[in-house]
């Protein structure tokens, strides 16, 4: 890997957009070639169009970088594209790229739901990766689309996924405490959330009783067979920067006990295609036993950002278990996620 | 009621004290005519050995009131004691009061699973105060104690009963997002909540899976029959003043629809006996239909903090519905909810 | 006062709009006649335009009221209109008011600096109304525009007041801590805010250094001679819903001790024209003896959120006392100070 | 540089003592060997004993360290004691520590007011150390006793300097917002500040008043001279996790413009003794140009949370200038101050 890859960001100077430059400064595999923004920013040094919001300082080579429109031909020194595109801009644009013989690797919702774009968590179902294939032939595309799933989905799937592998997931009932960086920016008003929750995340419910259906299914010869799980989910906003929390009761094919779970939590690996890549999370599940652990502001840097943190197994009344599932939902759950797709991506010798 | 019934409250410094002493602030049937705290504030004036944690100001009378120690002989004024004693010393003092003839309305949990204890929400099982009868034959009392119970199970508990007595509840997975102010003063230090979550509080998950099905139960000639219902409880502290949100997903002996559901908590009424007191929530349950309601910062005030507040309601994937219930933790959930109790047990004529 | 004055409101939909109509809301002498609000409102009922951030609930008169167009002709049943909107558009929409005869009651900054507008505190300089009758002269209109100050002079300038009679005030330096609901809705985003501290407000400098010496200063055949007063101002925001605060640093011709202020601060009373005017503040300025107050979730709505709250009166080492003073910037600070002004308009005569 | 310098910290498990921990972990320098706590955590291991508040996981190497009681003889190993101890505990102990030999480099406040001990920012006045051999000297001590200043003291000072050096400082206004981990763990009780802030920090203004003028003082053959700066301080808490705001309004000579401000501001290094150490901020002053910053979230990890950051440079009414200094209060201007401190004593050959 003498050569560094050229990749660019569409919708950089939004809330996600920015981790994307934060996590990709420095990137072994990856150079940033090019910055994408709306037609307002178009022409504009970065810095001066963007509102930094993260505490980590914004890197030297993106301040002076000329923001380009969002089209193919604007970005042709680029291989790979990071959309931090809102939903409705992605269902437009992204297959545009795609057809152009970019890899777009998108944290938009817009194309999850597609049979033949991979839904992917590199430490959950790297397999699936190999529906970019299908989704070429099918699609007569040299590029391709590959999605990460919403903020809440993803940490709550890795958890399960551990769980699933050795128990046989049946019923869940997930219940969210949500960031407000998800919302993006400026997003959740102050005088919503100072003193105060927000119990409704418009269209996360049905994310996140869909979304883990399909990664925790099995990738066969007519596409992923979805796992036979039913999610009930309620989603909430509170006042957290980052980090989402998720309380999980589980119902399982047999018993389990909060020991064998936090046996087969801790013992977790990603797939070995996974498992080494520069974003890679280490370890891939924590397992933290005090009594009121994973609390956002003390661990959603576990791991740099990319680990899934699990607390608080214990027996549940009504199905098995209950259990406490943390994620940061600006790093695992979107720009470092669609990063970690790229780079097993390009691991498989797909791009 | 020519004449006001002479009352004092227990745990008058801290920050249930307060409220009682808020809330009695022109009670038409009650007059504070002792304030007692621990030993190191006996002597002092209220105003000076007490720090004012509510927005309300601190009613002119209480300022000078000279704090007396937590004994029935410092207290032989008055009729009925309101306690907002801690745990551990409300199951020494709380016998002794009652033994000595005073009625106690307790806030604290160390009676609650007495079998000749009412555990009284007056808008749910108002008949069950005839425990007190019971109770007195019993244990030889004059007085007696009765109790409110937890915060979060207030409010969940008078949601479930409009929906048990028509739909016949079975199961029940609940998760709570709970104030600040139900861990009392000084209680959660900033530093652990301010942009973050503490996904536990301790000992609340018990009393939350434990509390509602005495209350549902139904009194008999042996005492209160359990009502069937399995609870599985999930709590959590956010950053928010004052308002317990609780999210539930509910299984009913039969189908329940969101408009069924809608219909039975908006017609119900506290039982006859409970409709009209002072401190009668009005309405019992408020359902309001905004996507995004109950907020703890808006609604947490409906009814003078007295009314259950729910909203959200709607089909569940795994059960057969999903809504939110909101109730002011420090009013209807304690010392509000303890005066309803004390206004009740004089309406019976059993003080 | 048998008969209700007809008032309505422009820009009912934002902040300080909501604050108008709960205020107006029973009010003894004022009935909301119109509502209105932006184009894309027109036509709506206020409830379904208008997303409500207030905990008292919306009255119910409001609810279902049509929003009409911010025209004179759209408001023909009013004789006051109360004006809640952005600068911008109250410099153009107001005049027009004016010329067809309302009384503007206007808490916009576009016409405080115009020599015959009124800038008014009625506990303060209610003698300055008596410029409403050089502006109808003046401009040839049957109605009018007053106004009420940017909310952090308002508190900071009922406390000088104070002080300025009898000791002569000199020089100031005020800092403020600002709550959030000043910058209207959405307004400040949570991510700017949550563990933050923004340490500049836009414009509010200069208005705070501005607009005291005109409150202050004298009435002269000529207009208002401003007081000889130099102020510093640095202005903050803050993660407080409502309430500001401000410290002050103050010089006076000569030295006073704190116990002189305190004693000046708390026989101050309104000039007597404004003192028992519906929404005179009870008392004009409270002072308050303990350490840590005032402070905002506490003592904001002292006396209705009229009263200006001082605190920690003590010796300056440079000028001659630091104080800090609280003031409702959406009551007292806004919608309830415009009120108020039109009190005084009808009491005086002038309406 | 090659064996590195065994050390200890006093009052190990507190907020301060957490962060030299953190901070300590993998110094080039110095070694952790022992950690003291109260009696109650003696003997305990410290992640046992600990309530950890950092965001950043605790070292492993702390975690299975045994507590010790803080004697010197509990501590024989070490020769710097870093304390964190609270300043009644550190007026008695720091002394004992002193005579046995040991550097006690102190974040109390204890000792800072005495003649003979230096009150140190290394890259303020580096050359106050010398008087440590005037110390040795008159008390007979092989140690010493080294304090840091007040955190609020500490980036206002570093600021001061820069300015001081070039405009001949003559008097300051300054008015701080303070952050939360300044007042320990549990410290501040989160109903005391959400939606809310505390306008005064017991004993804070005194030591904001007094300690820059030692620091900014010239060290003489009779001690220190202490600089003729006159300081009006107000200090406030707010609902910031770590960051402390300054405000000041400054007088000089001369007058100065915001650009020369920023010129010297931007231009200032640490005396040479002091620049290259391992802790040294980088810059020692970062000058922001935006309009809204330093802001506590975004800046106070700036030079990894050892610099001072400055903003919002610009003209003063009343004195010359106005601007806001924004320093990491448990960094900069607790634990890393100690530990800048420390190094300097090696650096100097004093130890």
């Amino acid at each position: 890997m003498n050569q560094q890859i050229p990749v660019a960001v569409l919708g950089a100077t939004g809330s996600v957009g920015q981790r994307f430059i934060s996590l990709l400064d420095g990137h072994p595999w990856f150079k940033v070639v090019a910055l994408a923004a709306s037609d307002r920013s178009e022409g504009k040094p970065y810095a001066s169009a963007c509102r930094w919001i993260l505490s980590d300082p914004m890197p030297e080579w993106a301040r002076t970088m000329t923001l380009v429109p969002a089209t193919p031909s604007a970005l042709t020194g680029a291989r790979i594209v990071f959309s931090a595109l809102p939903a409705d801009l992605a269902k437009d644009l992204e297959p545009e790229f795609a057809r152009a013989g970019f890899a777009v690797c998108s944290n938009a919702s817009s194309y999850r739901r597609d049979e033949d774009v991979p839904l992917l968590l590199p430490e959950v179902n790297a397999d699936h990766i190999q529906l970019v294939t299908r989704q070429r032939a099918r699609r007569g595309w040299s590029g391709c689309i590959m999605t990460n799933p919403n903020c809440t989905s993803t940490g709550l799937t890795v958890a399960l996924k551990a769980l699933d592998d050795q128990f046989g997931l049946q019923r869940a009932f997930v219940v969210s405490l949500q960031a407000l960086s998800g919302a993006g920016y400026p997003g959740v008003s102050s005088l919503d959330i100072i003193d105060n929750v927000i119990p409704n995340i418009g269209g996360e419910e049905a994310k996140v009783e869909w979304e883990p259906r399909k990664m925790l299914g099995k990738l066969g010869p007519d596409g992923v067979e979805f796992a036979p799980v039913v999610f009930s989910a309620h989603t909430n906003r509170v006042a957290v920067v980052d980090g989402h929390i998720v309380c999980a009761s589980l119902e399982f094919a047999q018993p389990v006990s909060p020991e064998q779970a936090v046996r087969a939590l801790s013992a977790y690996q990603a797939p070995l295609a996974a498992r080494d890549l520069p974003s890679a999370p280490r370890p891939a599940i924590l397992v933290r036993d005090e009594a009121d652990r994973p609390q956002p502001r003390l661990d959603r840097m576990t791991g740099r950002g990319m680990t899934t943190v699990v607390g608080r197994v214990r027996p549940d009344p009504l199905f098995h278990l209950k259990l406490v599932v943390l994620s940061h939902n600006t790093i695992r759950g979107a720009a470092g996620g669609s990063i970690y797709n790229a780079e097993l991506l390009v691991q498989q010798g797909l791009l």
